[in-house]
């Protein structure tokens, strides 16, 4: 009666920049935003100032400087302190709405589709990621991303690398933490997995920043597994 | 900017009896379970017992009489307390383990697959179930059903129909409760989640309890939709 399935080991993804490319999309998003609606900055910066506090905003409530609050209202609140030094402080609710949702629809890397494919012939594969729930389920029906779970560090109201989201997620999987691989294109998020108990993959994504990359060029410890790509990475998980 | 998936009405499922036929199932596996381990019991009525047993298992816990604990804790303790009238109290530990992950390995009724493949191209599909996350992964492996997000009640440590499981799966989805439809072959369970705001569809599963079966034969209420297939419902949405 025992099937296979129940000793199936899971692959647990972080998102933003691990499985999407969010500064090429957002950039490209933004950029016809801007045509369309006779809007001009510079976005590329825009883009990069954005996530540049996106750090910051999760570390207030973190450090329990402020409640919790989901990805999607943290990008809002760091897009409306932005919005004015790039001379769009008049922007509307609506469109200011439309760009915070913009996080949502973003493009996969050009080989996460097929890596995912093949790894979920042989893995449960499912999200960790720091964005909210229903950021993550719209991004995956949006980009087609195959995920067998959706886990996020929503349902905890912690963030990443908060140990309640890498225990948390082990225990709602009902499966003890090494049962449990964490692939991610960051150091950090995969230092702390592994401090409590998860097998670890890096896949290299040198440009996910772009010019202002200063980290995470490559792995900085000895992970279990090391790619360049989701498809190396099956490729080398005999997937 | 916007795209079609950020207004993508979301279906959630019942699970046990409204997608799956958890009595044959189980009772086939055991079945074959008896002849491989030369254990004898009335295996139909043993089901029956077992699964009459998950009400008052679930109320316990609904009215503090003891605290949360999923649903395969649950499983287990009811098996634990029939095994000695089936005279099958000397089974091992390994045995009973195995028998209590049974619920996981649950056939989908005919026309789920195809039902749920129609359903998923114009809808956000998931599950909103009383089972742990973890056995419904696990399930949705096993029987391929194709959940775009799976969600449960072990999410908020409550039992449908607790308000907190509806509130808390529109709030985790970022939508209001009306953009959500409940789909469910079990009156009791629609009318909670109506009375939260979700929209309704009843599937009718007369054979769900076998000869037990004492309600849920037909809608009790002017539901939004009434179908006897998960495909009749995707022809009745206009998918």
């Amino acid at each position: 009666m025992t099937t296979s399935a129940e000793s199936t080991e899971v692959l647990l993804f972080d998102v933003f920049g691990t499985v999407v490319d969010w500064r090429t999309s957002l950039l490209r998003l933004f950029q016809r935003f801007g045509r369309e609606n006779n809007f001009h900055a510079d976005w590329s910066s825009l883009v990069d100032d954005w996530r540049a506090a996106y750090e910051p905003s999760m570390a207030r409530v973190r450090q329990g400087e402020r409640p919790y609050a989901t990805l999607d209202v943290l990008h809002r609140e760091s897009l409306d302190s932005l919005l004015e030094g790039y001379g769009l402080g008049s922007m509307l609710e609506s469109d200011r709405r439309e760009m915070a949702n913009a996080w949502r629809w973003l493009d996969p890397w050009p080989d996460t589709l097929a890596g995912l494919a093949r790894l979920k012939r042989n893995f449960l594969i499912g999200t960790l990621s720091n964005g909210g729930l229903g950021l993550l389920v719209d991004m995956a029906k949006f980009a087609g991303l195959p995920w067998d779970v959706v886990l996020s560090a929503d349902l905890f109201k912690r963030y990443k690398p908060d140990p309640a989201v890498y225990l948390g997620a082990a225990e709602l999987l009902g499966r003890p933490p090494n049962a449990l691989m964490l692939v991610a294109a960051h150091n950090y998020d995969l230092a702390a997995a592994r401090s409590h108990g998860y097998r670890t993959a890096f896949v290299a994504r040198p440009t996910e920043y772009g010019p202002r990359q200063k980290k995470d060029f490559g792995p900085e410890d000895a992970w279990d597994f090391t790619a360049s790509s989701l498809e190396e990475l099956a490729e080398k998980m005999g997937a």
